[in-house]
């Protein structure tokens, strides 16, 4: 009997409390009882962002959302920046481009994030920008991208919007949009939210409201004032993923009860102990600016990362591997979501395990001492 | 204890085997298991509509697929003609007009089906007609459309896609779309296939297919072209509803096993007991061309809708009422779905009991009582 666990950074574990909610008769959505949840959850979601504005669901995964971001507050021809360091960079310049955005596409090389200098100059090469948009975390390398600097970057422009894909750091991190001075942040249910896939989240600021009449793209399911107009009432346009918002509000009162102070240092910990037991075990980290969300790493240059996680799959550990040129090259260890302290401890050790069963010279034991240390001096801070 | 019972059009009662099915850990989409699961489900959907062919799911609610089948299958000033006979009649509109379609709205008084020689009319003058955009069931009215006859006509044109919302019919007429001649099918998870709302379901014939290549307007997450690739092979260009589609499968496999013979002859039975029940106790029904998914039916002039489907819940049923101008005038009574018999006795036992509390002349148990007698000769017949 071996326990499947998973490891990868979406889907990530449901808790019980989610399991439960989801394994319930259904209700109607035009009633005062789901009217209730619904505003309960929005009223939630908003507390995760710090912020009184609009926050919207849409009844589909991330990528929905992010396909809101383009259609609602864009126009054809308008000049974006790319953010482009990953497979979630490439969504946000293939997006534009379908919807006949001009886009400028700053590749990056995966696992670094962007260069200041670099961005600066195409900013100022083109202060006409109507956009920049970015991966906060980008799963695909595991990495980070400062918001702040982007933020003010944008804002000094006359009419940019700073468009955030949070779907791996919202609940990871305090990402508060209005403090940050992002415009729209999208998020998605599979990932720190604890939920199953099927349900995205979309933060606009009052910047962004301002562009909604203008913007001349067609959209109709994934329409913000349709939405706008419906959510705030505790309705929605389209028939809401009543199960997954349902769901939404028993996971957030989790995520609100340990406190956001308390989630953002938890998640620090699970991806500090991670990163350094893999260094300690002389494994290569893939990110130069790595995410709290998940942390890629390189296996040894002679053992294939996919071998390798099919053999971490016989001691019950599930992890991601690498896409596109990384495939077989790192594997990525979810932290994001419904983890704690041990449950990193078990991956460590499983990785140990499995370089020693694979000839790697490797101190059984070592990854996760230092992870142990990690954690005690942590935990001693607090 | 007063039990709560949803005979709503959407979302309807879950059935025990989904509701387990929704109460489980999650798995990861990219595993050999979810393959092996999506792809039954897969074959599952083309037995349910009697095809070999492409039949795509997508995480959102039905107008997702709705969109999806403009989108992908259209160009802008494409001229279409919409069958507009209520709220879902006027969303085929809308959206059409969102992308840019030239449409014809054919609107058709609420509770009446389309005339065939206005259809014929309009064809007439518009040769060059490149859809027909339909409800089977408009679900807003509970009424039919027959689909044949406009088959016919979209196949006597050059270059025509019927296109059809099966949302509120399919699984509960054999809806086979290869026999009757649609070229484009769309339906939802919350009605017939008792799920939860937020997975839809999209077929395309051969004919509509050609068309993929020459579709100028602007798809990203609801790409067909995109999905197609992927979920052949068993998966999808974005995360999937991972659990509802766990849950698909746990549904088809009951209906295929009731088989589609005997679902379309329940469904029939139970509208018929609950339409031949209202008219004996001298209510008027709402539709000329009454569906089997729902029956819409006037309260009596006296007597609010809106207040008797108040009184209705508490007794423990809950009903739909009436959209727009047919607000606080009828209620709708669903029959799609996780529904048998007893079932409607109970709900037409629960509206003799409201009219009699709300002074309504009624002779208790005449309703009923006709119910029976209908069953029992359809008992007989088999």
């Amino acid at each position: 009997m071996i326990k499947e666990r998973l490891f990868t950074p979406g889907p990530v574990p449901l808790p019980p409390q989610v399991i439960k909610a989801l394994g319930q008769q259904i209700i109607h959505h035009r009633t005062p009882e789901f009217t209730q949840i619904f505003l309960q959850t929005r009223e939630n979601l908003q507390k995760l962002l710090n912020t009184n504005r609009d926050v919207l669901m849409f009844a589909s995964s991330g990528t929905g959302a992010m396909e809101a971001s383009i259609v609602n507050f864009f126009n054809e021809g308008d000049k974006v920046l790319v953010i482009n360091a990953g497979k979630f960079g490439e969504r946000w310049r293939d997006l534009g481009k379908t919807f006949g955005l001009n886009v400028i596409d700053y590749q990056i090389e995966w696992g670094k994030t962007y260069d200041r200098e670099k961005v600066s100059q195409i900013v100022k090469e083109n202060p006409d920008l109507k956009g920049i948009l970015v991966q906060h975390s980008e799963t695909s390398t595991t990495t980070l991208h400062d918001l702040n600097f982007l933020a003010q970057i944008s804002n000094s422009l006359e009419d940019c919007l700073l468009v955030v894909d949070g779907i791996t750091s919202v609940g990871v991190y305090k990402v508060f949009p209005e403090e940050i001075g992002i415009d729209i942040l999208v998020t998605g249910s599979q990932k720190a939210l604890m939920l199953p896939p099927g349900l995205s989240i979309l933060y606009y600021s009052q910047k962004a409201e301002n562009r909604l009449e203008r913007s001349n793209l067609p959209k109709y399911y994934f329409s913000v004032k349709a939405e706008s107009k419906k959510q705030s009432k505790g309705q929605t346009a389209y028939t809401p993923a009543i199960n997954l918002i349902i769901a939404l509000n028993e996971s957030l009162k989790m995520i609100l009860e340990e406190g956001l102070d308390n989630l953002e240092k938890r998640h620090s910990i699970l991806a500090d102990m991670t990163r350094e037991a893999m260094k300690e075990l002389g494994l290569k980290l893939l990110s130069e600016s790595p995410a709290n969300s998940a942390t890629g790493v390189f296996t040894p240059e002679n053992i294939d990362a996919d071998k390798f996680r099919k053999e971490l799959q016989k001691i019950g550990v599930r992890v991601a591997g690498g896409q596109d040129h990384l495939k077989g090259k790192i594997i990525r260890i979810a932290h994001m979501g419904y983890f704690d302290y041990l449950d990193m401890i078990e991956v460590i050790s499983a990785v140990e395990i499995t370089l020693y069963k694979m000839g790697y010279k490797v101190e059984l034991g070592k990854g996760v001492k230092k992870a142990q240390e990690i954690l005690l001096n942590n935990l001693q801070e607090q």
